[in-house]
């Protein structure tokens, strides 16, 4: 397995969701926006804006390489000014429609020159209204996933998202989970780099059929402004696991990476509303009720 | 000095100025939340929305006490378990109309049963749009403030304002500034605690006049919805300071707080914009080229 083949991947990955994106949208169009690192390799951030169901979606690809600064070295128990490459492929869509959920996905790969190198990432699921159905059938489409590279893969990953993508002052989890994993290696899991490349690639390439499926159901459903406004309610909660807890936004922002491709995740327009309290029994109600980490593939309406 | 005189000056100015609010406000009025903490203490929470100037307005008065938790004890190097009070009033004043600009106040007095106690806090502005000769006008006011405690206070607490309210990552100040203290105790500045006190009743008390001011001077300005657009975004950058870097914030939330009281800082409305870039020379490219440390009582336009 050879790096030019994980970020040929993970850029090709990039141009079929974009492209997948543009046809459900009908409408907008992603702008492709290069960058440089000075310190040596660069990425391609893609935008669309203001489409007909995506309000804002960021699908971005980069590899980044050079000697390793001093605070990735200590984090990662790295030595300092060890050459290294880091590439992946990361993406967050924020729709317009309160009923199509919000979507994260982020696969990367870090290789430093003392011979050590890793695959992480994730996918997990943020609906404005929790359809249980949907979070169901979501997870049985990442479990079959996961699945391909062993079946004890899923139930491991999807812990470590629900304990990730947890607000501890809300009490909340950010949406339905997901899967969420981080320094594989070869070893108990997975026997070899290329088994692992292996399986990132089907987690990445089931992203388009999945999001695909929940843009279609949800997309020609009517909604209210009361829903629309909840909606904005909910990115707010996105918004404060982005900025007080995301380790990704902390890392990126603390190391010097592009500010604009890093804060692409925050949703384009969010409310903050002191004390709300949804009316008892209400759909609102429920989906706050729902916040907490569940066991979707059993889940009985 | 007694603690009971600060804890009532800190609530009669929280009353003062929820009172002068709803005058200049004019439709708006405050609603008033009473909490309590397990663990000794609690607080009032006033928060006016949807006014006619003020979109949102919280106007907070806590005190709490008890034995110190270990998170706090460790951050402020006392013993676990001692016995401390902490009281204090702090608010955050949205306007809904984009030239009157945010205002943030806070005022607040430490006692651990060790025999240390101190004072901090600080107020500072940000301007949608920055007028520079505003600015001015209120560092002057703040400047006559600090003055009754001795010249040698605003040019400290000035920097020290300009150095906390910073976003590396936007390469901006949040705003014009103002002045930022703490511990706060009898020393070098102050001969007495009831010094600190007498000059930090000097502060408390200029807040009505100098907000007053600067809502009559904008409060009838014509503003277009491009202005009030970037209104949006400029608060996004307030969000992006409160919750990545205000050490109020992560303190009050790492340590149990009352969510909504910590978090009625975030505006009601925000928008994050990829790459938003002003025109050159426009207002708005003009506001961000201010957002760095200024020498704001020396200004010539």
């Amino acid at each position: 397995m050879e790096l030019i083949e994980i970020t040929t991947y993970f850029k090709n990955l990039q141009q079929e969701i974009c492209h997948q994106l543009e046809i459900e949208d009908k409408s907008g169009k992603f702008q492709f926006d290069s960058w440089k690192r000075e310190a040596g390799g660069g990425g391609v951030t893609a935008v669309l804006s203001k489409g007909r169901i995506l309000e804002k979606a960021g699908v971005a690809f980069s590899h980044i390489h050079g000697p390793m600064p001093n605070r990735i070295a200590t984090r990662l128990h790295q030595p300092e000014g060890a050459f290294f490459h880091a590439t992946g492929t990361s993406l967050v869509i924020h729709p317009q429609h309160p009923f199509v959920p919000v979507i994260h996905m982020n696969l990367r790969y870090f290789e430093v020159e003392t011979g050590t190198a890793w695959f992480g990432g994730g996918i997990d699921l943020t609906p404005c209204y929790i359809d249980p159905a949907q979070a169901q059938w979501f997870h049985q489409q990442l479990k079959s996933a996961c699945d391909t590279g062993g079946a004890e893969l899923y139930p491991l990953f999807k812990k470590a998202c629900d304990e990730y993508f947890f607000l501890p002052h809300r009490n909340e989890t950010r949406g339905v989970g997901g899967i969420f994993f981080d320094f594989l290696k070869p070893g108990d899991l997975f026997s070899s780099y290329t088994d692992i490349f292996t399986w990132i690639q089907n987690i990445g390439n089931s992203f388009n059929p999945i999001y695909t499926a929940l843009i279609q159901q949800n997309q020609d459903k009517l909604f209210t402004p009361k829903e629309k406004e909840f909606q904005c309610l909910r990115r707010g909660r996105y918004v404060e696991f982005n900025l007080l807890y995301d380790k990704g936004t902390a890392f990126g922002l603390d190391t010097g990476g592009r500010t604009e491709s890093i804060l692409m995740s925050l949703p384009p327009e969010v409310h903050w509303q002191y004390q709300f309290i949804p009316e008892p029994d209400s759909p609102e109600a429920l989906t706050l009720s729902r916040l907490q980490p569940m066991n979707w593939l059993e889940f009985k309406a």
